[in-house]
């Protein structure tokens, strides 16, 4: 039976009745708003074909309902709809970027008046640091974010995201990223928010909570869908996808808890499974991990999306299932929801019906995926209010209010490396200043974000700043894929350039090729032509800056210790060049502090601050130490820590202490500081790191000016999973240590947690 | 109440005895040797105070008894000696080397004669690849050894090794090394038989046998305590002793795996747990480890040895102690029996009595402990038979049989890499030969073996092989130590002796800085000196050979890409020099096959053949693929592979098929061909390696001649641990590969398994 669709189209129901006190009749009892979603979920699983069933938990292409050529598309096509949406509907379209809101509306329209039971499509897609579609504020990437240490920021981007997202009828974005890139190996290091659990887990929470605003169904939100769950940031070998060799335990202490926070604190309605295996067990056929630790541990309520093709990776790379039906089976039984572009959609139904007639998947679980989907589409509102307002992109995209949080966010998340000879900010004698190194052109703006050529080089960012105070002038000093001989005549010119000039700039780090999703390395020196550039460029004698471009930390051991002067100002966003010029012309006080470590050599990885005391790192080869520290930062200006207040010193399993330590402003000229606490578990049932994050403030200063921290250090924080893994405050000693970076702390103390 | 010493000396009772038929008078069961052990045991243990118990849980060095200066003793002290043992006696005695076996039988005669009890003393050395005290034999680094895939050989040299220990009185020895080396950044690397489960566990289970003897009361036995249990072979970032954050399921299928066969299979009765954590757990402190799966699962009966301080590193290290007797009394509830070196004597004794006495260590587990070390002393025959002839060591010691068996284990641990123009061997016209670099000179034997002046050189050992048939002369070409200006010197020198030889051999690795235990690299690409020095040799056009005398992986691009011939010697003992010469001129032909991965560059670790098939190991910086592969390696003959025969093609879950190759020798030398069988599970519950060696065979061929090589594999070698942790076989499709190295597989088939 198919339903007449004139009896539910509510969005132009309700529109031309609203005019009288009449209430909409439903026909059946899902189609009303009034009730319960569990109920309305329910009532219309009910009514679903098994078909309808499987076309819930398949994802389309952009291009299977539209024009789409290249980027965008400018318009739908009916021809497409009917075959895709037909009229069992489908579950949600990916890859589509409509220049405006009537696209989308075209294609809800089409789901809700065409297929049997007017069930919406769920438009998802990227947008890491900024909406993927075309025309949207550019930030930087989550690295550079994270550097920042600013929730209150990493929440504004979120609404800009999602008010931009779902302006053009997207309903749902793939992220944030919740990894911990413990091997910055791995190309993806530049989406994530650093190596710390407590940083990224409170950026997870910000984000999440950014992005799906207030109420999920209100047209500035969209849902978030954290990924990849679970443990995606320490692959063998830092090659994407590989193996995750890693003990429950140290899974849970470290990796999980930044999603686990996700989704308690968060409420985050996704999750995105990942491609890996944890100790021979796929994630997306990990029943323990997407049904035990995901839904009843931790009461998630959302739906679990595959990563890109990862059910047929059981197949074609894992090897654990035999066939297409078996790998959904199984997969679906542990728990996932939607396949994304895993089997074509015909085979995908074949299989599924396949897996249910044979009941190796079982209808409760076929039940509870469909609900799952389902339920956020109704959380959405899109059963009930389907349709964007197509006038609101203009108003809400790309607005000056949008791209001052772009500035800002870029200046927040540049981390002064180094500056040992007050060389920065470049002062007023210089008034010719050589900009080197083809990234200083460079408007990259970073993985998973729109690809508009908007943003503003550092070479331009620069220039604009400068005006006309400063002669600037440019050259490359090397091309990446050009001959060894000339290379020469590139570095001739640069030399030339800086010997003509008051200080030189010189932009290292890594191009499009070098970073990335798929782009992983296994060597984070830089390359040889920045090498021999950046050696050449200092033996001139002029004062040398050098700026990092880089989505990952790179091993910079040679110009750690010879250049004066180091910015780490990663990728910016479409504001970054004029946030790097801000910091070197000395208009911003910088106040970044890293979300991870960098080592001296690649040989030195793993190599993250809160390891295991009994990871040394002592090599005959190599010093102990890491090259810039997890928490490192310096600014304009210095600070004194002093006075540090624990109250009280006895906190029960339960309880709350507050910290607090005031922090001076030392030095000639306004600067942010960005307090960090940290505790060490003195002794334990389990190993625990020598160093764990517990809390951080920003404090902006007056030169002179004091001001008091207070940190609060819940006691939940200082949980152990104990030998029975068992989540559990263990009584006695944790040191408190407090300072401007996890090597450079400044004010010690101890709390003790009694029974 | 202390014994008559004279009631107990069963050695001088039966030798005073030994003309009448009158049975000695044992004053309590456990002096009776026709007793069963474990009644012995029970017996003995039911006589002991609480002290006298918790001495039998320490070691002692050597020189606590002893006038040790430097290696060796020349007396024991009667005063020391009275120190030491006492009357209530001690556990061990190590790092004791006495010059005849009369030093051991005074300290045991002096343990027996002066104790209330009795109780001899168990002594304890090292000796991984040769018995570590002066004089013996020493044999190539296990490393090499496993080269050899020759569990005869290694089987012969444990015998070796066992019957030299205990000629010197030594019971027990601190090996074999059954670590899988996954991360070579690892300095143990060499101590280790590679990375591979298999070839590891039947070299652990051929040592271990070769060590143990028929029985461990003979006087060529001595007790074998595999080490270090249970996942030390991939410390975080290769740092010794570091983290190991595995799953328990890779643990079982790799790790743990080597072990359990040197149990099951050898009858190791000892063990050493490591300094590593699993998880968060020590293994020391690993109740599941040393209980549950040592114990419970395996059966093991011997004891278990802490590593030297491991204990201590749950108070200094791992934090999961708070005091000594924390340490102690959670340590051995956990299952561990012999503290090593870890807290001073008395203070150990005053910790454990605290831990009875506050009931966080049971009577139950002290006297388990107890038990476990008195059970090997009886079964070493220790307590009835206690003293060894004097005599014996000049009769066995570094025989001509024992050099000769050094020679021929140095010459099959050799494996050639490349030899790409038939550089080798030497032909006739070479009558000029240089031979450059300080490593030709080392006489360095390898970690863990005696230091003797006795080795052979790689220069030594080609001039006497050669004789007068070449001019053979030495250049060091650089110097490691030296300065910029002298290294030129060097080079030069160097250079001028190429250029006026027929051939060039360099000997490029590791000195004795680089390699061995604490000595792990950050980097293992060959140092710049030797960059230098071979780069310099190649320009002169001169036919050249590399050797590589090195304890790991090294990342040798440029040598791989550039020398035609190249030829790895590991570390080979005493007769590694002439093994080198017999090679390089012909006089053997080498059929060593690598025993672990080399990688192309530090940044591609951890890189093993058995990865699992999501580790691919892609970057933009580097080749997907390994330098070398496990299990190559070259002859100066060839061989084909034809007629592979499996039989049957189904077998049950316990059943064995049998499969036949027929290999040929094609080439013009006669040569030993390593034939190797791998197995590939096609679809798995949990997710399984690209590639498994499941047996190896060598053989012998005359040009021309064909032999059928066969192997037999055991379904239950095709076992997985599942998802529900359970070892089972899965029916199945198994694919059979067998071939020349892990990247060249001649013959390929498939079996099934059936239900």
């Amino acid at each position: 039976m198919r339903l007449k669709k004139s009896l539910f189209i509510p969005f132009i129901t309700i529109t031309c009745c609203s005019f009288t006190s009449i209430k909409p009749v439903y026909k059946y009892p899902y189609q009303n708003p009034a009730i319960p979603v569990k109920q309305r979920v329910a009532d219309l699983v009910s009514r679903m074909t098994l078909t309808e069933k499987i076309r819930q938990l398949d994802m389309f292409e952009g291009k299977t309902v539209s024009d789409m050529q290249g980027h965008d598309a400018s318009s739908v096509s009916a021809e497409k709809m009917k075959q895709t949406i037909g009229t069992a509907g489908i579950g949600s379209i990916h890859d589509f970027y409509p220049i405006g809101a009537d696209l989308t509306n075209q294609v809800q329209k089409y789901a809700i008046e065409n297929t049997r039971l007017g069930i919406p499509v769920l438009f998802i897609e990227e947008g890491l640091h900024g909406y993927s579609g075309r025309g949207s504020t550019s930030f930087p990437v989550p690295i550079a974010l994270s550097t920042a240490w600013d929730t209150v920021l990493v929440h504004q981007i979120g609404r800009v995201i999602a008010t931009e997202m779902r302006a053009h009828g997207i309903n749902m974005i793939l992220g944030p990223v919740l990894c911990l890139p413990r091997d910055p190996r791995w190309g993806r290091t530049e989406e994530t928010y650093g190596e710390d659990p407590y940083l990224d887990a409170l950026n997870g929470v910000a984000m999440v909570k950014g992005l799906q605003g207030k109420k999920l169904s209100d047209d500035d939100a969209v849902l978030a869908e954290p990924k990849h769950f679970a443990v995606h940031g320490i692959p063998e070998a830092g090659s994407n996808i590989a193996t995750v060799n890693i003990g429950e335990r140290e899974a849970r202490s470290s990796f999980l808890y930044v999603f686990e926070k996700a989704i308690r604190q968060g409420g985050a309605q996704g999750m995105m499974a990942a491609y890996s295996e944890m100790d021979g067990i796929p994630c997306v056929d990990n029943e323990w991990l997407l049904k035990d630790v995901l839904r009843k541990e931790w009461g998630f309520k959302g739906f679990v999306l595959s990563d890109l093709g990862a059910i047929k990776m059981t197949l074609n790379s894992h090897h654990t299932a035999a066939n297409a039906s078996d790998a959904l089976a199984q997969t679906f039984t542990a728990g996932m929801d939607m396949q994304f572009y895993d089997f074509p959609h015909d085979d995908f139904i074949t299989a599924m019906k396949l897996a249910i007639q044979n009941k190796s998947l079982s209808m409760a679980d076929l039940n509870r995926a469909v609900s799952d989907v389902l339920r956020v589409k109704f959380k959405l509102g899109l059963f009930d209010n389907p349709y964007i307002n197509p006038s609101l992109s203009a108003k809400v995209f790309h607005s000056q209010q949008n791209q001052d949080l772009a500035l800002q966010a870029a200046k927040e998340s540049i981390c002064l490396l180094k500056n040992d000879q007050h060389i920065l900010p470049l002062n007023s004698n210089v008034h010719s200043l050589a900009v080197i190194g083809p990234l200083a052109k460079s408007t990259y703006l970073g993985g998973y974000s729109n690809t508009d050529d908007k943003a503003i080089s550092i070479l331009d960012g620069l220039k604009q700043r400068a005006g006309n105070s400063i002669n600037i002038n440019y050259e490359a000093g090397y091309e990446p894929d050009s001959t060894a001989s000339l290379q020469a005549d590139y570095l001739k010119k640069a030399l030339e350039l800086v010997n003509h000039a008051d200080a030189a700039v010189v932009v290292l780090g890594e191009d499009v090729k070098e970073v990335g999703e798929g782009k992983d390395r296994s060597n984070l020196d830089i390359n040889k032509l920045q090498e021999n550039l950046i050696e050449a460029v200092y033996k001139t004698g002029k004062p040398v800056t050098v700026v990092l471009a880089n989505g990952r930390p790179l091993c910079i051991n040679w110009v750690a210790k010879n250049i004066p002067s180091i910015v780490e100002a990663w990728f910016g966003g479409e504001k970054g060049g004029l946030a790097v010029a801000d910091v070197l012309l000395g208009a911003y006080n910088p106040s970044g502090k890293l979300p991870i470590t960098f080592p001296r050599s690649t040989g030195q990885i793993p190599f993250y601050y809160n390891h295991k005391p009994s990871s040394r790192h002592i090599y005959v080869d190599q010093d102990s130490t890491a090259l810039f520290n997890f928490g490192h930062g310096l600014s304009y200006t210095t600070f004194s820590y002093d006075d540090l207040q624990i109250s009280p010193l006895k906190i029960p399993v339960n309880g709350t202490a507050t910290i607090t330590v005031k922090v001076k402003n030392t030095g000639n000229v306004e600067g942010t500081e960005v307090a960090q606490l940290y505790i060490r578990d003195v002794v334990s049932s389990v190993t625990t790191p020598v160093q764990s994050l517990k809390g951080f403030s920003r404090v902006n200063l007056k030169p002179g000016e004091s001001g008091t921290v207070t940190f609060k250090l819940n006691a939940a924080e200082l949980a152990v999973w104990n030998r029975q893994m068992k989540h559990i405050v263990e009584p006695g000693e944790f040191k408190i240590m407090v300072g401007s970076a996890s090597d450079d702390i400044r004010q010690n103390g101890s709390i003790y947690v009694v029974k």
